[in-house]
């Protein structure tokens, strides 16, 4: 989505936003560590993000790269900065190009720093300026993207009628069709206001975005501050620099400094209700300024769905989704690449489900050999396999090949009764408590538009033994609110549902809008997830040698154990999913005490 | 959908299930009648109807007629009746396309009787058995229609040989493609039984649906037994004839002796579930037996949906309506007769919502003027105006201009607050009460499959003066749960909807299924429906002679007034939509009384 109609609606709703600026990282582990603390800083609530375009460096194809991560698998909404530097015009066509392609509808361009120690020049071919720039994106595709543009609020040391060019030169971006200003950092609010105002005065009247760069130690401030020549109000500096030598205590200060300056900014009457954070990909500081303004992340910018949505073009009206890959997204996003169209309000009306095979990207395993060792050492015994189950449902094991990440906040209320269907035998892969019209701002449940209230259908889906399942299926049918799939590694399906269409398991109820619906279960993708369900079984017992008892014990475990799913549909009885399966567990512990009995 | 597909889904639940015969009446006032009659049986829960067909008599294209009436306005599977007798094949195949056209998936192939008086014979070109119209239909049709044949387990008096050809005969029937069995009358059930079993023991496996003829009268009884020569046992003439002159006595035993039977036919453990009522166009005496047989309608039976489906071909899976027609339905099939697709799960996928013109059938206030005078006599003030709308709201005048029908029982539950709003001067046209999760088989809010729960946003929709109007937004706006549209006349439309889309207001959650969400309020179809209800104002004021105070002060209304629909969105706070009107019209009051005594 664009960030004006963001801008715009959050106007409407006379609300205040924010957005982080994130850059490229230099190596692969700082990539990876990147992408973990975008997904995490998710949680704080930014409209968007954007990310640096560095095109002297190594790293111009990694903006790409980012932007397209974030557009697809985060969910985020991503603004690519596209820089004059360095970039001959076909280089600026590609990364354009990439970026339409990912779904992400605003750049902001800009000229761009020379490299370091040269001065400024334009590469043949290339463009000179960021105006030009901002033309050349309007020539070439119109309005579909929003393009933003750098302001400089920092005039103070300008003779007027400098400062009076620099405000022609972005108002002629913006008439060369910026939809949106994104200001330099700055720290004198007295010199924000009445640079705001003097671009009002010559006519700029789109949106401007002040960049807040937090204070995270004393020689990054002071570093950042001098390079670009950055008035620091002399308070600034009288509170910080007794503490220079405590970054604890700079950070700590510099949060209220630049609180203050951000709630000066809100309160000004300048119309602005946005501000952009420079994160310098650091976390906690925008954490903790986040906080001293109480600002509280919206659900529904957090979690628009309970699943993450992906923001390419295809897929950005997919509003549901089969539960069974719930701990597997990057399976299911991938499996599903080649849908023409993705379901939206109802599942199956539009496409015939055709899954991809199991040989694409994404059916393996997440862990190596080795972490999977670590992980669950070499169980021999269906016991020790029950106590890793069980383990995890307790959050005191970080993964099983089936969950690449440990059980969500909502797994954990129902985490007790997971783990004890673990213990008799029942390995649960997937599940979800039931939820009777939670608040849709809920810490736990919540998703989606504020005002609202969500519902989920309790779930559960685990591998069984023939014996055990035996014994389960006769009390599950006792229960007229429940119904089953139950399906075997060669494809034999068993279930008491007398429809053929999709149940909803998760939907939710918001002002002004239909009903949304995002996780189903059904029987055809339930198929498509069993191939899927048993591989990953199958690659965690080759990290066993082969004739070993792991590997012996797990391979078996994969061909005689069925994979069950189980909805209780009467929403408004939480525990009831449970019950069939502590009776049928008592039964069988009964039947084998029995049976040693016997022996005995 | 085809009986036959009932039949097997009622087997697969194990429950018992009823239908209910009818015939075309010889009146225009007997057809009304009839239909009104169907109506309301239709909440006595049969699975399906059926129509005769009296091809020699007067009402041979009223079945067809009547066919088309049930699956279209009453939305009840229908069967219809086919006879060979005096049918040429043109005319066969006539009533054959007409009944696929109307979406009747299942017709009962008879011989028919010959015209009274005369030996049966076959027309020219015609057919001379039940089992060449079977033929003919399979040929013709394939599988399209389920194909019934009558049964007769009247075999008492026959010659051993004689009953064996019978059944022969049957067999053949069943062997050119007939799906299932409805037999003829019968009291006998020893006879029945043995008559089941002969018809297993030859092979023939389809279901057989026995025909219950309930005792209305004893005259009634007399004729039908003795012109079809059905066997009676001694019991039921000796109970029933002491009381021949008293008909209520006689019907009141003959319950008692048939429902007798019918339980007889369930328990006898001949497969049948299933119970076939000549109703002989007659309710009370259905009514009284099924209660007899505590036999309780299902309510997805009678409500699959909150209002009315139509069971025509292309609007089978239309399962989402704006609420503006509730009260006239007609109009709404009407104005949306040429739809290519029909919404199913979200409104306005599929389709350009494109509403038929006013000029078009069932765009008039449904009150003949001499009708209307008598209901709503000449108003000459507001206050009269109010009146009248308050007084409908207590069920104390049967129509409005804008309703056809007094309230539903799911109004009346707030018929006290609507009362008052209409006295304060906002004149309700349509409304629904929040209701939050109620059971689906509640009496008064239930739709659907069993064990699912049924929601509701708070609805209201009304004219009011711009006065009124003005104190009324700012009190509306004041809950962020509410939102609303308001319209006037010449089509200006003002909002406080933020989305675009559709605003679903009544919805359901059920075992196995996805959300069904068949009422929404939305912009466009407000638009259309806006014409419409400025219409039946403008017509009703026809009713007066031009220049007269009624007929001014109606024209006044619809030319000042604004239509407003409001949503409160929080459907678990059952009162709160009534708030903002309270306060509005206290407003007002005080503000009147206040010029008042100014001016006094």
């Amino acid at each position: 989505m664009k960030i004006s109609r963001k801008i715009d609606q959050a106007a409407k709703e006379d609300r205040v936003w924010w957005s982080f600026e994130y850059f490229p990282p230099r190596t692969a582990q700082g990539l990876q560590n990147l992408l973990d603390r975008i997904e995490r800083m998710r949680a704080l609530g930014p409209e968007f993000i954007d990310i640096t375009w560095n095109a002297g460096g190594r790293t111009s194809e990694l903006t790409s790269e980012l932007v397209k991560t974030c557009q697809k698998l985060i969910g985020i909404e991503t603004c690519m900065h596209l820089t004059c530097t360095g970039m001959p015009k076909e280089k600026v066509d590609t990364a354009l190009r990439e970026a339409k392609q990912h779904g992400c509808r605003n750049v902001l361009a800009l000229r761009g720093d020379p490299p370091v120690g040269k001065e400024w020049e334009a590469v043949e071919g290339g463009f000179s300026y960021g105006v030009d720039l901002v033309r050349h994106i309007r020539t070439e595709y119109g309005d579909y993207f929003d393009v933003a543009v750098a302001g400089y609020p920092q005039t103070q040391n300008l003779p007027p009628e400098e400062a009076a060019r620099e405000m022609e030169y972005l108002k002629g971006k913006v008439d060369a069709g910026a939809t949106f200003i994104f200001t330099q950092m700055f720290y004198d609010i007295e010199m924000f206001i009445a640079w705001v105002k003097a671009a009002r005065a010559a006519g700029i009247t789109v949106p401007i975005v002040p960049g807040i760069m937090p204070i995270q130690t004393w020689n990054g401030f002071q570093k950042a501050t001098s390079l670009a020549k950055i008035t620091v109000p002399q308070f600034f500096l009288d509170e910080l620099e007794p503490h220079k030598n405590n970054d604890e205590k700079v950070r700590e200060i510099g949060i209220r400094l630049v609180a203050t300056l951000c709630r000066q900014i809100l309160s000004a009457d300048i119309g602005i209700k946005g501000l952009h954070f420079y994160t310098m990909n650091l976390e906690k500081g925008c954490r903790m300024l986040l906080e001293e303004l109480n600002l509280v992340p919206r659900v529904d910018v957090v979690k628009p769905l309970p699943w993450r949505q992906s923001l390419t073009p295809n897929r950005r009206t997919e509003n549901i989704r089969p539960i069974f890959w719930a701990n597997r997204t990057r399976s299911y996003l991938s499996r599903t690449e080649n849908w023409d169209e993705y379901p939206n309000g109802r599942f199956g009306d539009s496409r015939s489900p055709a899954y991809g095979e199991l040989d694409g990207y994404g059916i393996w395993i997440k862990q190596s050999k080795e972490d999977g060792l670590k992980l669950w050492d070499t169980p021999t015994t269906i016991e020790e396999i029950r106590g890793l189950f069980s383990k995890f449902c307790f959050g005191k094991l970080a993964a099983l090949p089936w969950s690449d990440t440990a059980p969500s906040s909502e797994t954990t209320v129902i985490a007790q009764q997971l783990a004890k269907l673990n213990e008799l035998g029942f390995l649960t892969i997937n599940s979800q408590p039931a939820v009777d019209g939670a608040r849709s701002d809920d810490r736990v449940h919540g998703w989606g538009p504020s005002n609202g209230y969500v519902y989920q259908k309790a779930y559960l889906e685990f591998f069984v033994s023939p014996e055990l399942l035996e014994l389960l299926i006769p009390h599950i049918e006792r229960d007229i609110n429940i119904t089953y799939y139950v399906i075997n590694h060669r494809g034999d399906l068993r279930t008491n549902t007398h429809s053929d269409g999709p149940n909803a398991v998760t939907w939710g109820v918001f002002p002004g809008k239909e009903i949304v619906q995002p996780t189903i279960v059904e029987a055809i993708s339930f198929m498509a997830w069993k191939d899927e369900a048993y591989e990953l079984g199958r690659q965690w017992a080759t990290f066993y040698e082969p004739e070993s008892p792991s590997r012996k014990l797990i391979d078996d475990i994969m061909n005689t154990y069925s994979l069950v799913n189980v909805v209780h549909n009467d929403f408004k009885k939480a525990d009831a999913i449970f019950q069939p399966f502590y009776k049928a567990g008592a039964e069988y512990a009964a039947k084998h005490a029995a049976l040693n009995g016997a022996a005995n």
